[in-house]
Protein backbone atom coordinates (compact mmCIF):
# COMPACT_ATOMS: atom_id res chain seq x y z
CA UNK A 1 0.00 0.00 0.00
CA UNK A 2 0.69 3.52 -0.61
CA UNK A 3 1.69 5.99 2.61
CA UNK A 4 -1.11 7.59 2.82
CA UNK A 5 -2.27 11.05 1.65
CA UNK A 6 -3.03 13.22 4.30
CA UNK A 7 -0.51 13.70 7.08
CA UNK A 8 0.30 17.14 8.85
CA UNK A 9 2.65 17.42 6.52
CA UNK A 10 0.54 16.93 3.03
CA UNK A 11 0.96 19.75 0.46
CA UNK A 12 -2.30 21.16 -0.46
CA UNK A 13 -4.18 22.62 -2.99
CA UNK A 14 -7.83 23.55 -3.54
CA UNK A 15 -10.51 23.16 -5.75
CA UNK A 16 -12.45 26.02 -6.12
CA UNK A 17 -15.84 25.97 -7.62
CA UNK A 18 -19.44 27.05 -6.65
CA UNK A 19 -21.32 24.26 -6.65
CA UNK A 20 -18.04 22.20 -5.90
CA UNK A 21 -20.11 18.76 -5.95
CA UNK A 22 -19.88 18.18 -9.58
CA UNK A 23 -16.03 19.18 -9.85
CA UNK A 24 -14.06 16.46 -11.64
CA UNK A 25 -10.95 17.68 -11.05
CA UNK A 26 -10.15 17.11 -7.56
CA UNK A 27 -11.16 13.01 -7.60
CA UNK A 28 -8.63 12.75 -10.41
CA UNK A 29 -5.87 15.12 -8.80
CA UNK A 30 -6.49 13.11 -5.75
CA UNK A 31 -6.13 9.58 -7.65
CA UNK A 32 -2.89 11.20 -9.05
CA UNK A 33 -1.81 11.40 -5.77
CA UNK A 34 -2.49 8.03 -4.66
CA UNK A 35 -0.85 6.35 -7.59
CA UNK A 36 2.57 8.81 -6.98
CA UNK A 37 2.03 7.97 -3.10
CA UNK A 38 2.41 11.81 -2.82
CA UNK A 39 1.03 13.16 1.09
CA UNK A 40 -1.02 15.53 -0.70
CA UNK A 41 -4.59 16.61 -1.23
CA UNK A 42 -6.27 17.78 -3.63
CA UNK A 43 -9.79 19.86 -1.56
CA UNK A 44 -12.95 20.87 -3.00
CA UNK A 45 -13.96 24.29 -1.82
CA UNK A 46 -16.90 26.24 -2.37
CA UNK A 47 -18.27 29.69 -1.12
CA UNK A 48 -21.11 32.02 -1.96
CA UNK A 49 -20.14 35.05 -4.03
CA UNK A 50 -21.01 37.24 -1.73
CA UNK A 51 -18.55 35.69 0.88
CA UNK A 52 -15.85 35.52 -2.47
CA UNK A 53 -13.88 38.53 -0.67
CA UNK A 54 -13.14 36.79 2.83
CA UNK A 55 -13.08 33.35 1.40
CA UNK A 56 -9.84 34.49 -0.84
CA UNK A 57 -8.50 36.25 1.82
CA UNK A 58 -8.40 33.74 4.23
CA UNK A 59 -7.25 31.28 1.47
CA UNK A 60 -4.04 33.59 0.84
CA UNK A 61 -3.53 33.62 5.16
CA UNK A 62 -3.35 29.80 5.10
CA UNK A 63 0.33 29.53 4.39
CA UNK A 64 -0.10 25.69 3.34
CA UNK A 65 -2.00 26.09 0.26
CA UNK A 66 0.41 25.35 -2.54
CA UNK A 67 -2.23 26.28 -5.25
CA UNK A 68 -5.95 26.36 -6.20
CA UNK A 69 -7.86 25.30 -9.33
CA UNK A 70 -10.45 27.41 -10.26
CA UNK A 71 -13.95 27.06 -11.97
CA UNK A 72 -17.20 28.75 -12.67
CA UNK A 73 -18.17 31.48 -11.59
CA UNK A 74 -14.79 32.62 -10.00
CA UNK A 75 -12.18 32.83 -12.66
CA UNK A 76 -12.59 36.63 -13.11
CA UNK A 77 -13.05 36.82 -9.60
CA UNK A 78 -9.44 34.88 -8.59
CA UNK A 79 -7.72 36.39 -11.66
CA UNK A 80 -7.95 39.59 -10.41
CA UNK A 81 -6.05 38.70 -7.32
CA UNK A 82 -3.14 37.88 -8.81
CA UNK A 83 -0.24 39.84 -8.68
CA UNK A 84 1.46 38.36 -12.16
CA UNK A 85 0.08 35.55 -14.50
CA UNK A 86 0.81 34.13 -17.72
CA UNK A 87 -0.41 35.49 -21.13
CA UNK A 88 -2.75 33.13 -21.72
CA UNK A 89 -4.82 33.81 -18.00
CA UNK A 90 -4.10 37.48 -19.02
CA UNK A 91 -5.69 38.44 -22.20
CA UNK A 92 -8.33 36.56 -21.01
CA UNK A 93 -8.76 38.20 -17.45
CA UNK A 94 -9.31 34.73 -16.62
CA UNK A 95 -7.23 32.40 -14.11
CA UNK A 96 -8.39 28.60 -14.29
CA UNK A 97 -5.39 27.70 -11.61
CA UNK A 98 -3.30 29.87 -9.25
CA UNK A 99 0.20 29.21 -7.37
CA UNK A 100 1.90 30.93 -4.69
CA UNK A 101 5.07 32.51 -5.82
CA UNK A 102 8.14 32.47 -3.18
CA UNK A 103 7.17 36.33 -1.90
CA UNK A 104 3.69 35.29 -1.23
CA UNK A 105 1.50 36.70 -4.32
CA UNK A 106 -0.64 34.77 -6.62
CA UNK A 107 0.58 33.69 -9.98
CA UNK A 108 -2.48 32.67 -12.35
CA UNK A 109 -2.32 30.85 -15.28
CA UNK A 110 -5.64 29.42 -17.89
CA UNK A 111 -5.29 25.88 -19.45
CA UNK A 112 -8.19 26.00 -20.86
CA UNK A 113 -7.11 26.60 -24.21
CA UNK A 114 -4.12 24.19 -23.72
CA UNK A 115 -6.11 21.27 -22.64
CA UNK A 116 -8.22 22.03 -26.23
CA UNK A 117 -5.44 22.38 -28.10
CA UNK A 118 -3.66 19.57 -26.88
CA UNK A 119 -6.69 17.48 -26.89
CA UNK A 120 -7.48 18.45 -30.78
CA UNK A 121 -3.88 17.72 -31.95
CA UNK A 122 -3.70 14.39 -29.89
CA UNK A 123 -7.00 13.61 -31.70
CA UNK A 124 -5.46 13.89 -35.18
CA UNK A 125 -7.33 16.99 -35.78
CA UNK A 126 -4.98 19.69 -36.92
CA UNK A 127 -5.68 23.24 -36.25
CA UNK A 128 -3.52 25.62 -38.36
CA UNK A 129 -4.35 26.91 -41.82
CA UNK A 130 -7.92 25.86 -40.64
CA UNK A 131 -11.29 27.74 -40.69
CA UNK A 132 -12.77 27.18 -37.54
CA UNK A 133 -17.05 28.09 -36.07
CA UNK A 134 -16.47 28.55 -32.03
CA UNK A 135 -20.03 28.75 -30.72
CA UNK A 136 -19.39 30.37 -27.31
CA UNK A 137 -17.95 33.61 -26.61
CA UNK A 138 -17.96 33.64 -22.81
CA UNK A 139 -14.91 32.37 -20.35
CA UNK A 140 -14.05 29.17 -22.17
CA UNK A 141 -14.75 30.49 -25.57
CA UNK A 142 -12.32 33.21 -24.69
CA UNK A 143 -9.85 30.64 -23.93
CA UNK A 144 -10.59 28.53 -26.90
CA UNK A 145 -10.29 31.68 -29.44
CA UNK A 146 -7.16 32.73 -28.48
CA UNK A 147 -5.55 29.69 -28.71
CA UNK A 148 -7.36 28.75 -32.56
CA UNK A 149 -5.74 31.98 -33.66
CA UNK A 150 -2.25 31.43 -31.52
CA UNK A 151 -2.26 27.97 -33.68
CA UNK A 152 -2.85 29.21 -37.19
CA UNK A 153 -6.46 28.93 -37.99
CA UNK A 154 -6.88 31.36 -40.81
CA UNK A 155 -10.36 32.25 -40.30
CA UNK A 156 -12.75 32.07 -36.90
CA UNK A 157 -16.65 32.14 -36.85
CA UNK A 158 -17.60 33.28 -33.77
CA UNK A 159 -21.05 33.25 -32.82
CA UNK A 160 -22.47 33.75 -29.59
CA UNK A 161 -26.21 34.76 -28.17
CA UNK A 162 -24.65 38.00 -26.65
CA UNK A 163 -23.69 39.59 -29.89
CA UNK A 164 -21.99 42.55 -28.13
CA UNK A 165 -19.66 39.98 -26.12
CA UNK A 166 -18.54 37.89 -29.45
CA UNK A 167 -18.01 41.74 -31.10
CA UNK A 168 -15.51 42.51 -28.28
CA UNK A 169 -14.06 39.34 -27.96
CA UNK A 170 -14.05 39.07 -31.93
CA UNK A 171 -12.23 42.67 -31.63
CA UNK A 172 -9.38 41.38 -29.51
CA UNK A 173 -8.37 38.09 -30.74
CA UNK A 174 -8.17 39.82 -34.42
CA UNK A 175 -6.11 42.46 -32.79
CA UNK A 176 -3.62 40.32 -31.02
CA UNK A 177 -3.56 37.99 -34.11
CA UNK A 178 -3.90 39.94 -37.06
CA UNK A 179 -2.94 37.14 -39.49
CA UNK A 180 -6.06 35.33 -38.54
CA UNK A 181 -9.66 36.56 -39.58
CA UNK A 182 -12.06 36.56 -36.79
CA UNK A 183 -15.79 37.51 -37.39
CA UNK A 184 -19.01 37.15 -35.52
CA UNK A 185 -21.71 35.33 -37.32
CA UNK A 186 -24.16 32.86 -37.09
CA UNK A 187 -23.97 29.42 -35.31
CA UNK A 188 -24.02 27.89 -38.78
CA UNK A 189 -21.26 25.77 -39.62
CA UNK A 190 -21.31 26.10 -43.36
CA UNK A 191 -17.99 26.56 -45.29
CA UNK A 192 -16.07 25.84 -42.14
CA UNK A 193 -13.62 22.59 -41.60
CA UNK A 194 -13.67 22.79 -37.29
CA UNK A 195 -16.95 23.23 -35.49
CA UNK A 196 -16.61 23.63 -31.91
CA UNK A 197 -18.91 23.98 -28.96
CA UNK A 198 -17.87 26.38 -26.02
CA UNK A 199 -21.32 26.70 -24.70
CA UNK A 200 -22.62 24.36 -21.67
CA UNK A 201 -25.64 23.23 -24.44
CA UNK A 202 -25.89 19.84 -24.22
CA UNK A 203 -25.23 19.28 -20.48
CA UNK A 204 -29.17 18.74 -19.76
CA UNK A 205 -30.53 16.36 -22.18
CA UNK A 206 -33.34 19.17 -22.47
CA UNK A 207 -30.58 21.95 -23.93
CA UNK A 208 -31.35 23.04 -27.23
CA UNK A 209 -28.75 22.59 -30.26
CA UNK A 210 -25.66 24.51 -30.17
CA UNK A 211 -25.56 25.22 -33.90
CA UNK A 212 -27.51 24.16 -36.94
CA UNK A 213 -26.52 20.62 -37.32
CA UNK A 214 -28.63 20.22 -40.44
CA UNK A 215 -25.33 21.75 -42.06
CA UNK A 216 -22.99 19.63 -40.86
CA UNK A 217 -20.92 17.84 -43.83
CA UNK A 218 -19.03 14.93 -43.48
CA UNK A 219 -15.42 16.73 -44.55
CA UNK A 220 -16.31 18.50 -41.09
CA UNK A 221 -14.31 18.45 -37.54
CA UNK A 222 -16.67 18.68 -34.50
CA UNK A 223 -15.59 19.10 -30.75
CA UNK A 224 -18.03 19.76 -27.73
CA UNK A 225 -15.85 20.81 -24.83
CA UNK A 226 -18.83 19.11 -22.86
CA UNK A 227 -17.31 16.41 -20.73
CA UNK A 228 -20.70 14.76 -19.46
CA UNK A 229 -22.48 13.33 -21.67
CA UNK A 230 -19.46 11.77 -23.39
CA UNK A 231 -21.49 11.84 -26.63
CA UNK A 232 -23.36 15.44 -26.45
CA UNK A 233 -26.25 15.36 -28.81
CA UNK A 234 -24.23 17.65 -31.08
CA UNK A 235 -21.88 14.51 -30.87
CA UNK A 236 -23.88 12.39 -32.15
CA UNK A 237 -25.72 14.32 -34.74
CA UNK A 238 -22.11 15.37 -36.17
CA UNK A 239 -21.27 11.20 -35.70
CA UNK A 240 -24.67 10.93 -37.87
CA UNK A 241 -23.69 13.78 -40.32
CA UNK A 242 -20.07 11.35 -41.20
CA UNK A 243 -17.88 13.78 -39.62
CA UNK A 244 -14.52 13.73 -37.10
CA UNK A 245 -15.98 13.89 -33.59
CA UNK A 246 -13.22 15.03 -30.69
CA UNK A 247 -15.16 14.60 -27.34
CA UNK A 248 -14.64 16.71 -23.83
CA UNK A 249 -12.82 14.54 -22.05
CA UNK A 250 -9.40 14.69 -23.11
CA UNK A 251 -9.83 18.49 -22.85
CA UNK A 252 -9.26 18.06 -19.26
CA UNK A 253 -6.68 15.11 -19.08
CA UNK A 254 -4.34 17.85 -20.91
CA UNK A 255 -5.63 20.33 -18.65
CA UNK A 256 -4.58 18.06 -15.68
CA UNK A 257 -1.39 17.32 -17.13
CA UNK A 258 -0.77 21.13 -17.87
CA UNK A 259 -1.67 21.61 -14.34
CA UNK A 260 0.23 19.26 -12.59
CA UNK A 261 3.74 20.62 -14.31
CA UNK A 262 2.31 24.11 -13.02
CA UNK A 263 1.99 22.82 -9.58
CA UNK A 264 5.09 20.81 -9.92
CA UNK A 265 3.31 18.21 -7.46
CA UNK A 266 6.12 15.92 -7.48
CA UNK A 267 9.02 18.39 -6.42
CA UNK A 268 10.90 17.18 -3.22
CA UNK A 269 10.83 20.28 -0.93
CA UNK A 270 7.97 20.36 0.74
CA UNK A 271 6.19 23.39 1.98
CA UNK A 272 5.03 22.02 5.51
CA UNK A 273 7.36 19.61 7.15
CA UNK B 1 -10.38 -1.24 -3.36
CA UNK B 2 -12.77 1.48 -1.52
CA UNK B 3 -14.00 4.53 -3.03
CA UNK B 4 -11.30 7.04 -3.32
CA UNK B 5 -11.27 9.95 -0.60
CA UNK B 6 -11.68 13.48 -2.10
CA UNK B 7 -13.97 13.87 -4.94
CA UNK B 8 -15.75 17.51 -5.28
CA UNK B 9 -18.48 15.90 -2.87
CA UNK B 10 -16.44 15.02 -0.45
CA UNK B 11 -16.96 16.19 3.39
CA UNK B 12 -14.21 18.58 4.45
CA UNK B 13 -12.97 18.59 7.76
CA UNK B 14 -10.02 20.77 9.07
CA UNK B 15 -7.33 20.61 11.46
CA UNK B 16 -5.76 24.09 12.14
CA UNK B 17 -2.68 24.16 14.31
CA UNK B 18 0.67 26.87 13.39
CA UNK B 19 2.47 25.07 12.71
CA UNK B 20 0.60 21.99 11.54
CA UNK B 21 3.02 19.55 9.90
CA UNK B 22 3.77 17.67 13.02
CA UNK B 23 0.16 17.30 14.13
CA UNK B 24 -1.07 13.66 14.38
CA UNK B 25 -4.87 14.11 13.91
CA UNK B 26 -5.05 14.63 10.40
CA UNK B 27 -3.19 11.24 9.08
CA UNK B 28 -4.81 9.34 11.55
CA UNK B 29 -8.22 10.76 10.61
CA UNK B 30 -7.40 10.01 6.89
CA UNK B 31 -6.87 6.49 7.81
CA UNK B 32 -10.04 6.13 9.41
CA UNK B 33 -12.13 7.38 6.18
CA UNK B 34 -9.82 5.45 4.31
CA UNK B 35 -10.86 2.36 6.39
CA UNK B 36 -14.31 3.23 6.89
CA UNK B 37 -14.74 4.33 2.30
CA UNK B 38 -16.01 7.54 3.10
CA UNK B 39 -15.29 10.02 0.97
CA UNK B 40 -13.90 13.17 3.72
CA UNK B 41 -10.59 14.90 3.60
CA UNK B 42 -9.26 15.97 6.58
CA UNK B 43 -7.34 18.87 5.68
CA UNK B 44 -3.97 20.30 7.63
CA UNK B 45 -3.76 23.87 7.57
CA UNK B 46 -1.73 26.73 8.85
CA UNK B 47 -1.61 30.63 9.29
CA UNK B 48 0.19 32.85 10.94
CA UNK B 49 -0.87 34.52 13.92
CA UNK B 50 -1.23 38.08 12.66
CA UNK B 51 -3.37 36.66 9.71
CA UNK B 52 -5.70 34.37 11.84
CA UNK B 53 -8.90 37.15 12.17
CA UNK B 54 -8.55 36.41 7.94
CA UNK B 55 -8.15 32.63 8.40
CA UNK B 56 -11.06 32.22 9.99
CA UNK B 57 -13.17 34.42 8.06
CA UNK B 58 -12.41 32.50 5.23
CA UNK B 59 -12.67 29.03 6.91
CA UNK B 60 -16.20 30.94 8.02
CA UNK B 61 -16.84 31.63 3.94
CA UNK B 62 -15.85 27.97 2.97
CA UNK B 63 -19.64 26.30 2.89
CA UNK B 64 -18.16 22.72 2.42
CA UNK B 65 -16.35 23.17 5.55
CA UNK B 66 -17.93 20.71 8.40
CA UNK B 67 -15.60 21.03 11.00
CA UNK B 68 -12.24 21.99 12.35
CA UNK B 69 -9.99 20.37 14.84
CA UNK B 70 -8.04 23.12 16.47
CA UNK B 71 -4.50 22.96 18.64
CA UNK B 72 -1.72 25.12 19.46
CA UNK B 73 -1.89 28.05 19.59
CA UNK B 74 -5.49 28.69 18.37
CA UNK B 75 -7.88 27.06 20.65
CA UNK B 76 -8.88 30.16 22.80
CA UNK B 77 -9.11 32.08 19.46
CA UNK B 78 -11.58 30.40 17.62
CA UNK B 79 -13.42 29.33 21.20
CA UNK B 80 -14.04 33.30 20.90
CA UNK B 81 -15.25 32.58 17.11
CA UNK B 82 -18.06 30.01 18.50
CA UNK B 83 -21.82 31.22 18.65
CA UNK B 84 -22.50 28.42 21.39
CA UNK B 85 -20.49 25.78 23.22
CA UNK B 86 -20.32 22.35 25.50
CA UNK B 87 -19.72 23.07 29.13
CA UNK B 88 -16.03 21.21 28.75
CA UNK B 89 -14.95 23.96 26.07
CA UNK B 90 -16.64 27.08 28.05
CA UNK B 91 -15.36 26.89 31.41
CA UNK B 92 -11.59 26.67 30.06
CA UNK B 93 -12.42 29.30 26.88
CA UNK B 94 -10.96 26.95 24.86
CA UNK B 95 -11.95 24.92 21.62
CA UNK B 96 -10.43 22.19 20.20
CA UNK B 97 -12.78 20.79 17.72
CA UNK B 98 -15.51 22.83 16.10
CA UNK B 99 -18.79 22.08 13.96
CA UNK B 100 -20.94 24.27 11.74
CA UNK B 101 -24.53 24.33 13.05
CA UNK B 102 -27.80 24.55 10.70
CA UNK B 103 -27.69 28.35 10.96
CA UNK B 104 -23.89 28.26 9.93
CA UNK B 105 -22.27 29.34 13.57
CA UNK B 106 -19.67 27.52 14.87
CA UNK B 107 -19.73 25.63 18.09
CA UNK B 108 -17.26 24.51 20.47
CA UNK B 109 -16.33 21.56 22.04
CA UNK B 110 -12.97 20.78 24.16
CA UNK B 111 -11.87 16.63 24.00
CA UNK B 112 -8.72 17.39 25.93
CA UNK B 113 -10.25 16.26 29.29
CA UNK B 114 -12.49 13.66 27.56
CA UNK B 115 -9.67 11.48 25.87
CA UNK B 116 -7.30 11.84 29.18
CA UNK B 117 -10.36 10.53 31.72
CA UNK B 118 -10.88 7.93 29.26
CA UNK B 119 -7.14 6.53 28.68
CA UNK B 120 -7.35 6.43 32.22
CA UNK B 121 -10.15 4.65 32.91
CA UNK B 122 -9.29 2.43 29.83
CA UNK B 123 -5.95 1.55 31.66
CA UNK B 124 -7.46 0.93 35.15
CA UNK B 125 -6.85 3.91 37.00
CA UNK B 126 -9.38 5.09 38.89
CA UNK B 127 -10.13 8.87 39.55
CA UNK B 128 -12.74 8.90 41.45
CA UNK B 129 -11.44 9.59 45.41
CA UNK B 130 -8.07 10.03 44.16
CA UNK B 131 -5.26 12.69 45.31
CA UNK B 132 -3.89 14.42 42.43
CA UNK B 133 -0.82 15.93 41.33
CA UNK B 134 -1.32 18.03 38.15
CA UNK B 135 1.45 20.04 36.82
CA UNK B 136 0.96 22.45 33.85
CA UNK B 137 -2.32 24.78 34.10
CA UNK B 138 -1.97 25.92 30.31
CA UNK B 139 -4.42 25.34 28.06
CA UNK B 140 -4.69 21.45 28.65
CA UNK B 141 -3.62 21.51 32.31
CA UNK B 142 -7.31 23.40 32.49
CA UNK B 143 -9.05 21.16 30.63
CA UNK B 144 -7.60 18.14 32.75
CA UNK B 145 -7.99 20.02 36.03
CA UNK B 146 -11.65 20.02 35.46
CA UNK B 147 -12.32 17.22 34.37
CA UNK B 148 -10.55 15.33 37.29
CA UNK B 149 -12.38 17.06 39.61
CA UNK B 150 -15.16 16.14 37.57
CA UNK B 151 -14.80 12.52 37.66
CA UNK B 152 -14.81 12.56 41.52
CA UNK B 153 -10.73 13.41 42.66
CA UNK B 154 -10.83 14.79 46.10
CA UNK B 155 -7.43 16.78 45.71
CA UNK B 156 -5.88 18.38 43.13
CA UNK B 157 -2.65 20.37 43.73
CA UNK B 158 -1.90 22.35 40.58
CA UNK B 159 2.01 23.49 39.82
CA UNK B 160 2.69 25.55 37.25
CA UNK B 161 5.98 27.82 36.80
CA UNK B 162 3.84 30.75 36.46
CA UNK B 163 1.88 30.37 39.78
CA UNK B 164 -0.51 33.38 39.06
CA UNK B 165 -2.04 31.01 36.34
CA UNK B 166 -1.91 28.08 38.69
CA UNK B 167 -3.87 30.46 41.10
CA UNK B 168 -6.57 31.42 39.15
CA UNK B 169 -7.15 27.88 37.56
CA UNK B 170 -7.68 26.89 41.16
CA UNK B 171 -9.98 28.83 41.81
CA UNK B 172 -12.36 28.60 39.07
CA UNK B 173 -12.03 24.78 39.37
CA UNK B 174 -12.65 24.62 43.23
CA UNK B 175 -15.66 26.67 42.72
CA UNK B 176 -17.40 24.91 40.00
CA UNK B 177 -16.45 21.37 41.76
CA UNK B 178 -16.67 22.51 45.55
CA UNK B 179 -16.20 18.93 46.73
CA UNK B 180 -12.72 19.02 45.23
CA UNK B 181 -9.63 20.32 47.16
CA UNK B 182 -7.82 22.16 44.69
CA UNK B 183 -4.59 23.96 45.87
CA UNK B 184 -1.21 25.75 44.02
CA UNK B 185 1.59 23.69 45.32
CA UNK B 186 5.29 22.27 44.36
CA UNK B 187 5.68 19.69 41.60
CA UNK B 188 6.05 17.50 44.49
CA UNK B 189 4.15 14.12 44.28
CA UNK B 190 4.03 13.48 48.27
CA UNK B 191 1.16 12.58 49.81
CA UNK B 192 -0.53 12.39 45.77
CA UNK B 193 -1.92 8.59 44.28
CA UNK B 194 -2.21 10.27 40.72
CA UNK B 195 0.25 12.12 39.21
CA UNK B 196 -0.05 13.94 35.61
CA UNK B 197 2.50 15.67 33.64
CA UNK B 198 0.37 18.44 31.29
CA UNK B 199 3.26 20.31 30.32
CA UNK B 200 5.83 20.83 27.05
CA UNK B 201 8.13 18.98 29.34
CA UNK B 202 9.53 15.94 27.31
CA UNK B 203 8.59 16.62 24.16
CA UNK B 204 12.62 17.45 23.77
CA UNK B 205 15.34 15.39 24.99
CA UNK B 206 17.23 18.32 26.59
CA UNK B 207 13.84 19.27 28.45
CA UNK B 208 14.09 18.85 32.53
CA UNK B 209 11.93 16.88 34.31
CA UNK B 210 8.57 18.08 34.86
CA UNK B 211 8.33 17.17 38.35
CA UNK B 212 10.42 15.44 41.10
CA UNK B 213 11.05 12.27 40.26
CA UNK B 214 13.10 11.16 43.03
CA UNK B 215 9.57 11.65 45.59
CA UNK B 216 7.75 9.08 43.38
CA UNK B 217 6.74 5.77 45.26
CA UNK B 218 5.74 2.49 43.76
CA UNK B 219 1.69 2.98 44.98
CA UNK B 220 1.49 6.00 42.61
CA UNK B 221 -0.07 6.20 39.19
CA UNK B 222 1.79 8.57 36.57
CA UNK B 223 0.25 9.23 33.62
CA UNK B 224 2.21 11.83 30.78
CA UNK B 225 0.06 13.80 27.96
CA UNK B 226 3.17 13.82 25.76
CA UNK B 227 2.70 10.84 22.76
CA UNK B 228 6.23 11.07 21.33
CA UNK B 229 8.23 10.00 22.77
CA UNK B 230 5.79 6.99 23.72
CA UNK B 231 7.95 6.79 26.82
CA UNK B 232 9.09 10.49 28.50
CA UNK B 233 11.63 10.61 31.20
CA UNK B 234 9.28 11.04 33.31
CA UNK B 235 7.60 7.36 32.67
CA UNK B 236 10.65 6.25 33.03
CA UNK B 237 11.93 7.41 35.73
CA UNK B 238 8.36 6.51 37.12
CA UNK B 239 8.68 2.72 35.78
CA UNK B 240 11.78 2.72 37.36
CA UNK B 241 10.28 3.35 40.99
CA UNK B 242 7.66 1.38 40.57
CA UNK B 243 4.74 3.12 39.55
CA UNK B 244 1.96 2.21 37.50
CA UNK B 245 2.48 4.61 34.09
CA UNK B 246 0.19 5.67 31.98
CA UNK B 247 1.52 6.62 28.10
CA UNK B 248 -0.15 9.75 26.29
CA UNK B 249 -0.95 7.94 22.42
CA UNK B 250 -4.44 6.55 24.21
CA UNK B 251 -5.80 10.08 25.34
CA UNK B 252 -5.07 10.76 21.73
CA UNK B 253 -7.08 7.96 20.39
CA UNK B 254 -9.94 8.67 22.79
CA UNK B 255 -10.11 11.96 21.67
CA UNK B 256 -10.08 11.17 18.19
CA UNK B 257 -13.46 8.47 19.03
CA UNK B 258 -14.93 11.80 20.70
CA UNK B 259 -13.91 14.19 17.63
CA UNK B 260 -15.73 11.25 15.20
CA UNK B 261 -19.17 11.39 17.13
CA UNK B 262 -18.70 15.08 17.27
CA UNK B 263 -17.97 15.34 13.95
CA UNK B 264 -20.88 12.61 12.80
CA UNK B 265 -18.44 11.54 10.29
CA UNK B 266 -20.40 8.59 9.41
CA UNK B 267 -23.91 10.66 8.47
CA UNK B 268 -25.83 9.82 5.29
CA UNK B 269 -26.66 13.54 4.50
CA UNK B 270 -23.70 14.96 3.17
CA UNK B 271 -23.78 18.53 2.79
CA UNK B 272 -21.60 19.15 -0.46
CA UNK B 273 -23.49 16.57 -2.91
Amino acid sequence: MNPMRGSGKADVFYMLAHPVGHAKSPGIFNEIFEEKGLDSLMVPVSCKPEDFEAFWAGVTATENVRGVIVSVPYKTAVYKKCASAHDRAARVESANSVRRLPDGTWYAENFDGVGFVDALKDGGHPIAGKRVLLVGAGGAGASLAYCLAEEGAIEIRLADVDRERAERLAALVAKAFPACTVRVGEPDPTGMELVVNATPMGLKPTDPLPLDTAKLTADMTVMDIIMEPAETPLLKAAREAGCKVQAGRPMMDFQVKGMSEFFDIERKDRLNG
